[in-house]
């Protein structure tokens, strides 16, 4: 008969501390495959515990599949295979990479004037009306694509009907569903990508398993020739302001790039993700609102306008594509929450998304100035050039060094300097993308800027 | 010269009202590329407007690529493809799926007792503190991923350290992730995937473009024979309640399935969508918690237990594959945003998590018992056999029928119930899967059993 001391359990609970000590033997071996165990009325009996504690001991044992029973004959303990033997020592735990603290931080693009309280206010009102839980369909709160079709009307003069939109989790997320949609392995689709270009997109796209090609730039845009060559199906552009070179493409390169999609059965990505901080006229028309053919989706995401804590993008599905999308990848359930998703709508609607913008390109103009101004006749105003153009968050700055991009940025992270090259997107190296500097300006504080180029200048050219 | 009549521009500002004449001019044809502008003073001169008012229109129009400078002799018309012709009628906007109301839904997976007053305020609290717009690291917040951690270790016995730990929105997402960390193309990993299953497993990884095989499910869970055949990398199941046949995998199984990983270098991924819901007895150890050598990538969501319109899961690796995910994968963004994950780490930590599941356990323990009792002896009793086991918030409903599954299913839909039959979970069609009902009785409210029991009878058995 089973014996086990039970005033050594602690304060398990004794059916627990019981199934625990049988699974013990039965692991070991004790008890071995086959052995029948005593009847609960005899174990209870035995151990002078009540039959229902055996009992639950038991029918754990029996849920975990340790003891099998047959019809009136009782349980017998079960055919176990050892668990293979552990490691001897645990595989070490690579240590993540902790946020690092930049006395000054050129690669930060996230602009910091958020309305936090709006937005704060917002949330509790929501809360408070009981949206917490709100059923989310597949594309999204159709009040939140309501609200982002009025805003892409009356800002961009773009036409898109709710039903076009589909809200998701960040760009990033939207690329991984665009790689599925255009790029579905049985088709092996080419897509191609501007180089230099937003490293995340290749990687998205590569991790995945897409061909992707690199077509160059020239001041108009993306390569015509290079992207004739490159057979694609699918193309990815920035066409309002190019990171990290700035360029806008013409109006005669979008035209010609739609005549390409529409000879070759091609699709575009317009990736919209900065057009929101022009300086100066109006709004550049996208691609999107001149394409009569259903050639171009179009996406924006609210992580550089509001927050990249609020992952939220989304994109508009040209209706061509819409019945297909809604078959192929219509199952994926919405990756946003139903509060921010009704947050935002509200925060849209009531035009504080409009409000907030007006003000971050009233502030980012004057703050461009002083740092373009700084550029210009502080310490680095003969050894480096700017190439901008009037848009975006970053601007181009050419060194007039000798050393390699890698020296330079070694040299300036032992200083509390972050630097970000041109080189640093590019697909393909080249020695025209070298000694260049991308110079997001979102982390330069105009009341520190002597400071800041002091320090930039010591870091980059110490001999001086 | 040009000649507008600038009476006719309503309330455009003028420098547009002359961009917009002058760009339609352009596409139009009217003013041909090549064509040299006026100069700005003599535009200004001729039109009665100020210069800077000339300026400004020819500014937005050389952004935009319609003119081009020349060093000292002005403004020229571009060279612009004409636009491809628009299609005579534009392409039918496909009405979106409407949410139907249904008069009883067994469809229903959601529980509906979540404690949104509690998870308010959290969120009100986590605002007023300014967490709103927190940095999220790309594996997820530390303090939720603590949280998480010492959830795992408290209430399920697992050994796992918050650097294992990812969050992401929602289980679909974390499969399309490991989707491409285990099925990277170049090496055409095979998925092997339980037959019965969750059809959206089986469209994820396939619309991603993996292969999957479909395995058979005997009384200790997934086919070891087919598993072995299949030649699979990676084993996707839901040892703790299979959804929908209710298979709890044995330990032997499960022991055998450790042994097969580790035989052939395979990986597991243990979906735990509902193990928190057994109603008696401990929870069965978790695959990833007798896995000593790093073959098991433990996922669950809480969709189930608090809201599919939270949008939160998370995921363990394990030590040995932590390293290759952050090189291959660490490049995406964290999904959630940082409120929820706040707002969660703080419902974990503060205990309500864990009451929550008790008062959940506690009431569909009562209502499966009700609900079972109501199958047993009412209207039903004689035409329908109960297949169940002691978990999860389904079971199983052998009806004694000729019809097919799907006549039965449209003339219920006529009556305003939703049915699931098994056969819409398999993979490879089987008469062993037909006239048997999925029933979820999140749906079945105590109350109303009577009038739902009757209801159902009519449904499936009309000349009763």
């Amino acid at each position: 008969m089973l014996t086990y001391n039970l005033e050594e359990r602690g304060n398990v609970p004794l059916y627990e501390y019981l199934y625990r000590r049988i699974r013990e033997d039965i692991l070991s071996g004790a008890l071995e495959s086959g052995t029948r165990l005593p009847s609960k009325r005899g174990l209870a009996a035995h151990l002078q515990i009540s039959v229902i504690t055996v009992e639950n001991a038991y029918a754990q044992l029996e849920a975990e599949g340790y003891l099998q029973t047959r019809p009136r004959q009782g349980f017998y303990v079960a055919r176990i295979d050892r668990p293979p033997a552990p490691p001897a020592v645990p595989a070490p735990l690579p240590p993540e990479a902790a946020p690092q603290e930049w006395r000054l931080d050129l690669r930060r693009t996230q602009v910091d004037r958020f309305p936090a309280s709006v937005w704060a206010k917002l949330t509790r009102q929501v809360l408070s009306e009981g949206g917490l839980l709100a059923p989310v369909p597949h594309q999204g709160l159709p009040a939140l694509r309501e609200a982002i079709a009025r805003d892409l009307r009356d800002f961009k003069g773009m036409s898109a009907s709710p039903e076009q939109i589909v809200v998701g989790a960040g760009a990033e997320y939207l690329y991984l569903l665009l790689a599925q949609f255009l790029g579905n392995r049985t088709r092996n689709a080419v897509f191609a990508l501007e180089d230099p270009g937003y490293p995340k997109i290749r990687q998205v796209y590569g991790q995945w398993g897409a061909v992707w090609k690199p077509l160059p730039l020239d001041a108009e845009g993306v390569s015509l020739t290079a992207l004739r060559e490159s057979g694609a199906d699918v193309l990815h552009i920035s066409p309002a302001h190019h990171y990290p070179t700035g360029t806008v493409t013409t109006i005669a390169r979008r035209q010609a790039l739609l005549r390409w999609a529409e000879e070759t059965g091609g699709v575009m990505i317009e990736d919209d993700y900065d057009s929101e901080l022009r300086y100066s006229g109006r709004p550049i028309p996208t691609l999107q609102s001149i394409d009569a053919n259903g050639r171009v989706i179009y996406i924006n995401s609210f992580s550089q306008t509001i927050s990249p804590s609020l992952r939220m993008a989304f994109m508009v599905l040209p209706r061509r594509l819409l019945e297909r999308w809604r078959q192929e990848l219509g199952f994926y359930a919405c990756t946003v929450p139903a509060l921010e998703q009704q947050v935002l709508a509200r925060f849209l609607s009531g035009g504080w998304y409009e409000q907030h913008l007006a003000r971050l390109r009233k502030e980012y103009r004057t703050r461009r100035a002083a740092v373009l101004e700084a550029f210009r006749t502080g310490p680095l105003a003969d050894r480096a050039a700017i190439l901008e153009r009037d848009a975006g968050l970053h601007f181009l700055l050419r060194l007039d060094v000798q050393e390699d991009d890698e020296a330079l940025r070694k040299r300036a992270e032992g200083m509390g300097v972050r630097l970000g090259f041109l080189s640093d997107y590019a697909a393909r190296p080249s020695p025209a993308y070298a000694h260049t500097l991308v110079v997001n300006y979102a982390a330069l504080d105009p009341a520190l800027l002597d400071g800041a180029m002091e320090l930039l200048a010591q870091a980059l050219f110490p001999d001086r």
